[in-house]
C-alpha cells in the first residue's frame, strides 16, 4: 500500500490529496461512492487525522469529494459535468449474492497485522516462515525442468501429486486408496466449501464439534445449513451424541477434526473413534474428518485417522500441506468415493478451472523428496520446543489466571481466562500492547477462551508476547 | 489411471477383477454403489468389452457386486455381513446443492480427450505447449530464491504480482489503476464466478452476448440468474439492445468481450464502443468486460479495452494470462472499485482462501522479465500461421460448405456449417474420425455452427485434421 513519503519537500497531507485524486479518477472510488473514514485512512497511511482533514479539505474545495454530515465522505457525483451519467451503485452490488463477509473479530485481527506487522501474532494458524521447507521447495523449483505441465489440468488435479498421494496416505496415515479416489484442492478451506456447497443443500442440518475452528468460517451459514453443536471434551465428541442429534434433527452430516482438534487441541479417544463410526454406519450418516495437524504429533507415533479404520466408506478425508509445510502453497486433498469426487470436481471447473499445476508439481516433488521425513522430524522438535516455551511463559506471568490442557501435537493452545473479561475489550488491549490473539467465540464458544497459536510467532517472541498479553489482560480485567 | 498389463502371464480379466476389488475394499466403490457400464469400463481401459464381462461374473461369483437388468451392477450391500451397517447414500449428496454439473458435450468432450490423447484437438480453447513460455517459465523458476512467500497472502492477492499488473495494464492496456483496485483470481473461470456469486442474486437479469462463451460455463445458472441474448454481427453487440432490455428485464449487468470475442472473433467496432458506454452510464448498468485475447492482436496494435475510457467506473474488468501464457498457471485478475474488491476478496477467503503464492510469484517476475514482449511477438506469429494453415484447409476440403469471418487475433474460428446437420451426429463422426471440436450449441448458437480452436493442435496436424473433419461432415450429412 501507498505511503506518503516524509523525505519529500511537499507536504504529507498534498501527497495525500494527489494520491486520492488519482485513485478516484483510476476509478477505484467511483462519483458517489464511499471514501475511508479520516480516522481509518489515518491509521492506514501512518498519519496523525489532521493530515488527512486538511487532505479531504483540499479535495473538497477542488470540488472533488463532498462531506456531509452523517453519512461520510463521498467523491462528488458533480464532477461528472451536467449529463446524466450514473456510475453503477457499486456498494448494492457488493452486498449482493448469499456470502455472507468473514467473521468482525477475523477482519479487525486481519486489519490489525496489515496495519502493525511488528505485532506479537498469537493468532494466525499457520507455521513461521521458518518453520516451513523453504529451502527444501527452492532446491526442488532449481531443479524442476519439466514441459509438459502448462495446459489445463485433469479436473481432479495433477496426476503425479494424486499418485504420490496414494504412497504417502499409506505410509503416514493407515489410508488405502487410488488415484481416481483423490480430488487436490486448494487446501482444507476449498475441500470444506466444496463440501458444503455441492453434498448439502440450504437447510440441511449438520453435525459441528464444540468449539471448532468451523465456527470461524461463515461458509456453512453462507450454505443455508443448521449447524448443530458436538461438545468436545478432554477426549473428544461422545458418540451418543450423534445418535441423539440425529433423532431431533436429522443432521444430515457431522465434521470432525479428532487428532489435535482446533482449536482444543485434543485427541479423540480410541473407543469413542469405534462408537462413532458405529453410530454413524447405522444411521448412514458421512463423517467428514478433517487431519490437518496428525503428523506434527510431537512424541508419539500420530493417532490413526478413522478413515484408516472405515470399512463401509461412511468418511470423506480432508488433509493438507498447509499446517505442515507451507499454507501459502495452498495444496489440500480429499479422499472420498468415486460418485463424490467426480461430482466435486466438475463443481470445482465451474468455480476456478482447478488448481495450478505449479504448486501441485512442488507438492508432488516434495512428499516423493527424501526432504519429507526429515522435514517432519525438524518441524515436530521445533513446535515442541515453542508450545513449551509458551506453557513456561504463562505459567510464570499468568498462573492461576488461566487453565489449559497440554496439547501433544498441533499448533494451538486453547486456553480458559479464569477472571471474567470481554473478548473484544481484551483484543484490542492487547493491539494496544503490540501482541494479537483469536478470541474464543471465534470457535464458538463463550466469552473468556483464548486460542494461542505458537507456531507463528518467533520462539524469541513468544515470552515477552505472553508479558504483553498478562498486562493487556490486567488492563481489561480492571 | 490403471491399465491392465498385457505382458503379464496372469490373464486381462483377472487383472481387472483384482483392480476392482481392491478399489471396493478401499471405499472408491462403497456398497451398494453403481459400477461404471461393461461398455464404458471396457473403453477407459482400452480391452474387449467380453473381457470386462468375465471380470464382473468373476466378482459376482465371489458375492462382491450384484447386478439386476435394468439398474446395472452394484457393489453388493450383503458383503458387509448381518449387521445394520449403512454406507451414507453418497448418491443422493452427490445430487445436493445449487452447481448445476457441466454441460453435456463438454463433459463428452473431456471424456474422449482423456479416453483417446491422440485425437486432434480444435476443441480445447488454449494454447499448445509449444506456444507456452515453458523454457522461459522454467528459466525463471530456477532463479527463484524467495524466501518469504509461503505464508498466507494477502486476500486481494500477492503484492509484487498486483504491483507488476498495475505497470502492465497501463504499458499494454491503456488501463490506469492501482494495486488496491486489483483483484488477483484463478484465472477469468474464478472471476466470473465471484462476479456472478457474489455481486448478483438469484433471479437478477443480465444480458449476454450470443453466441457466447458464457453459455458453456453452468454457472450462470447455477447462480439462478436470468440470461438475455445480445446478438453479435461482425461489428460486436449492438448498443440499443442494451436499451431495450433494460426496459423490458431491467437487466442489472453486461457481459461483454468485446476484443476477438469466443467463440466469433470479431472486434466491436469503435463507435458502438462509445455507445454502448454511454448507454451503460445513462441506465448505471455496469459492464463485465472479459478481455483475455486482446495481446494476441497478429497484425495491428490490440484494439484498447473499454476500461480504458471508462471515465465514471461503469467497467468492471477481467484479464487473464491462460490465453496469452498458459492457462495451467491459473493467474488472472480483475481492475473493479475499491468496495468490489473488497467484497470479493473477503468471499474468495471462505472458497480456497486465496491463491498459492508460487505461480503467482512466476506471473510477476514473468511480466516484469524481458521475456514477456519477445514472447508476445512469438505468439502472435505462430497463430497466424496456425490460423492460415486453419483457412487454407477449410478452403481446400470444405470450400463452399463452410462460412467463416476471419480473426484478426484470439484462439478460435467460428464456422458455419452450410449443408443441415446434427451437432451431436457430428461430433460423435469427427471424434471416430479421430478429431475433436467444440460444436455450435455450447455457445448457445442454433445447431450448425463449429468452433475450431487451432491454438491447441501441433501446426502439422491442422490440415489432416480439417481432411478427418471433412469426412466426418460428408459421413454425418448423408
Amino acid at each position: 500500500m501507498w505511503k506518503p513519503d516524509r523525505n519529500s519537500t511537499r507536504p504529507l497531507y498534498q501527497q495525500i490529496a494527489d494520491d486520492l485524486e488519482q485513485r478516484i479518477s483510476y476509478g477505484e472510488f467511483p462519483p458517489g461512492s464511499l471514501l475511508p473514514s479520516e480516522r481509518k485512512l489515518a491509521e492506514q497511511l501512518g498519519v496523525n487525522r489532521s493530515t488527512v482533514v486538511l487532505a479531504y479539505s483540499e479535495l473538497r474545495a477542488l470540488g472533488i469529494i463532498e462531506s456531509r454530515s452523517g453519512s461520510g465522505t463521498r467523491v462528488s457525483d458533480s464532477k461528472w459535468g451536467a449529463t446524466p451519467k450514473h456510475t453503477p451503485n457499486w456498494r448494492r452490488y457488493a452486498e449482493g449474492g448469499n456470502f455472507l463477509p468473514n467473521l468482525p473479530f477475523l477482519r479487525r485481527i486481519r486489519e490489525a497485522l496489515a496495519h502493525d506487522p511488528s505485532l506479537i501474532d498469537f493468532a494466525s494458524g499457520e507455521l513461521a516462515g521458518d518453520l516451513a521447507p523453504i529451502q527444501e521447495m527452492n532446491t526442488l523449483m532449481r531443479q524442476t525442468s519439466n514441459t509438459s505441465y502448462f495446459g489445463y489440468d485433469n479436473p481432479q488435479g495433477y496426476g503425479p501429486l494424486r499418485q504420490a498421494l496414494v504412497t504417502h496416505l499409506k505410509k503416514y496415515r493407515g489410508i488405502r486408496t487410488t488415484e481416481s479416489s483423490i480430488l487436490i484442492t486448494s487446501g482444507s478451506q476449498q475441500s470444506l466449501y466444496l463440501v458444503t456447497q455441492c453434498l448439502l443443500s440450504p437447510g440441511d442440518a449438520v453435525a459441528i464439534e464444540d468449539p471448532s475452528y468451523c465456527y470461524s468460517l461463515p461458509m456453512f451459514q453462507s450454505a443455508g445449513l443448521r449447524l448443530f453443536r458436538l461438545p468436545v471434551d478432554e477426549r473428544g465428541v461422545r458418540p451418543e451424541d450423534i445418535r441423539s442429534l440425529y433423532k431431533k434433527h436429522r443432521i444430515r452430516m457431522i465434521f470432525i477434526n479428532p487428532n489435535f482438534q482446533n482449536p482444543t487441541g485434543t485427541v479423540m479417544a480410541q473407543e469413542r473413534r469405534s462408537q462413532l463410526l458405529d453410530a454413524a454406519s447405522e444411521l448412514g450418516l458421512p463423517i467428514v474428518e478433517d487431519d490437518p495437524f496428525s503428523l506434527t504429533a510431537y512424541q508419539c507415533s500420530p493417532p490413526p485417522p478413522l478413515k484408516s479404520v472405515d470399512s463401509i466408506g461412511s468418511v470423506l478425508y480432508i488433509g493438507s500441506l498447509s499446517k505442515i509445510a507451507a499454507s501459502g502453497l495452498r495444496v489440500g486433498w480429499m479422499v472420498a468415493p468415486n460418485s463424490v469426487v467426480e461430482r466435486l470436481a466438475d463443481a470445482r471447473q465451474q468455480m476456478d478451472f482447478g488448481l495450478s499445476v505449479v504448486p501441485q508439481s512442488l507438492a508432488a516433488q516434495f512428499l516423493n523428496s527424501s526432504y519429507f521425513t526429515p522435514h517432519l522430524d525438524r518441524l515436530r522438535a521445533s513446535l515442541l520446543y515453542k508450545r513449551d516455551l509458551l506453557i513456561d511463559a504463562l505459567q510464570k506471568e499468568l498462573g492461576g489466571l488461566v487453565h489449559f490442557h497440554v496439547p501433544e501435537g498441533g499448533l494451538h493452545l486453547w486456553c480458559k481466562i479464569v477472571p471474567e473479561v470481554n473478548d473484544s475489550k481484551l483484543l484490542e488491549a492487547a493491539i494496544q500492547n503490540g501482541v494479537i490473539f483469536a478470541p474464543g467465540s471465534v470457535y464458538g464458544s463463550a466469552s473468556g477462551y483464548v486460542r494461542f497459536t505458537y507456531a507463528r510467532a518467533r520462539a524469541e517472541d513468544i515470552p515477552s508476547g505472553i508479558s504483553k498479553f498478562a498486562q493487556a489482560l490486567h488492563a481489561a480485567i480492571h
